[in-house]
């Protein structure tokens, strides 16, 4: 009777490189790895190793407390954890593929959001509805670490994620490509179901503090809002941008 | 254009009494405080008086650096901050209340979920869509601090919250009182857009590591799962959460 679905999972462990045999590994069959967590005063060959294979990968390696690597909650670390890097893809060659495949393209565009652990959220909310790619601007975000990697559980290893120089042009390429941009905005007349997301589209989420940039929210096509009964109140970005995905999940199931 | 509905805000200063006048004022009045967070090393009168004003009503007070006070983003704390107590209601007592104001009662039942940040930000949620309350188990959940009041951005001090000392007790009363109870479960055969949440209900909630109690699942009237495109994914609680609000505050909207 266990709700599987509801739980709030464990980081997957297939996100992390555990153990020092398997560190060595991973640079073998050449995989990209972000970085190494070494516990203090380990040693041994496998770690000369990994030092010498980090090195010259220009893999970072922090000399953390044996804590740090028991809060992983894995087993047998030997004392050594590494984590996959985040492998940022292009719009266009995301979209190109989607469009290949037959899928309808669904997107999130995050615009001004800073906070690592609501882009995990957001990334893991998206994984879950299906969303094809996830849009961040290359500006104003912290590089999507540990921290948003264990918040998304694993989902940022997952999902497409174009790390762009600029969103407006961002929107622009999405349009040459028939992709719809609608932005939430707590004054508008639409409600959320009231838009068609069964055609192929791009929601932009605006940032904690200043919302969707005026520019921005200009060149959308649509713009909604979450209707709730109580006045001035508002959503955690996360659990908006949840809210939005089932709504269009929803859709894309009925139509 | 600001996005103010979707923007994450910062903890109200509502909830919280700021400097060492406010804090005196707020015992004379009869204010109910949880807890007194005092500079390490402050003197003077309005001090000495808090200290004895504490005493006399066993509110504890926490010696801090600093850095503790700057961080609740307060202006002119002058050394002190203090946080309203969080008043559990009875459940009974709420059920009345709501049948009497002529509302339909909605009411969120958590089972198991211990984390603090994931029940402030329900609550944060559950006061958008209305929520008239949420039941917790007056066991395994730790106090609803300082964390969990941030989290809600003050929902939690809005919102009527009921600890009770068994769930399967107070579904009992919420049955007696003619409110149905939703149970989410992942393999649950009928979608959240299928149950009829105009109707008075209860929604419950299980926990990050084992789900619905089974014994709890049993007795509810209901069980339902939110659908998504991808098998064996999980949202975070709090966002399925949200998910499951707006679809009751949607159908109650348009009802």
């Amino acid at each position: 009777m266990k709700n599987f679905r509801h739980q709030h999972q464990r980081p997957k462990k297939n996100t992390l490189v555990v153990g020092r045999s398997a560190i060595v590994e991973a640079f073998k069959t050449g995989k990209q790895l972000d970085r190494i967590y070494m516990q203090t005063a380990v040693h041994g060959n496998l770690i000369d190793d990994i030092k010498i294979l980090a090195e010259q990968n220009s893999v970072p390696i922090n000399k953390v407390p044996a804590e740090k690597l028991n809060s992983f909650n894995v087993f047998n670390h030997e004392g050594c954890i590494a984590n996959f890097k985040i492998q940022y893809q292009n719009l266009q060659d995301v979209i190109s593929l989607i469009v290949e495949n037959g899928e309808v393209p669904l997107f999130i565009i995050l615009d001004g959001i800073t906070d690592i652990r609501n882009i995990g959220a957001i990334a893991r909310s998206a994984f879950c509805f299906g969303v094809n790619a996830i849009v961040i601007p290359d500006k104003g975000v912290g590089s999507l670490n540990e921290d948003a990697i264990l918040t998304s559980a694993g989902a940022l290893e997952k999902i497409a994620v174009c790390r762009v120089n600029s969103l407006m042009k961002a929107v622009d390429e999405l349009h040459l490509n028939g992709v719809k941009v609608f932005a939430s905005e707590m004054k508008a007349e639409k409600k959320v179901y009231d838009l068609n997301f069964a055609e192929p589209c791009a929601i932009i989420m605006g940032g904690e503090e200043h919302g969707v940039y005026p520019a921005l929210m200009k060149i959308c096509d649509e713009q909604f809002q979450i209707p709730m009964p109580g006045d001035f109140e508002s959503l955690n970005v996360s659990v908006a941008t949840g809210v939005i995905l089932y709504e269009a999940s929803k859709q894309r199931i009925q139509s």
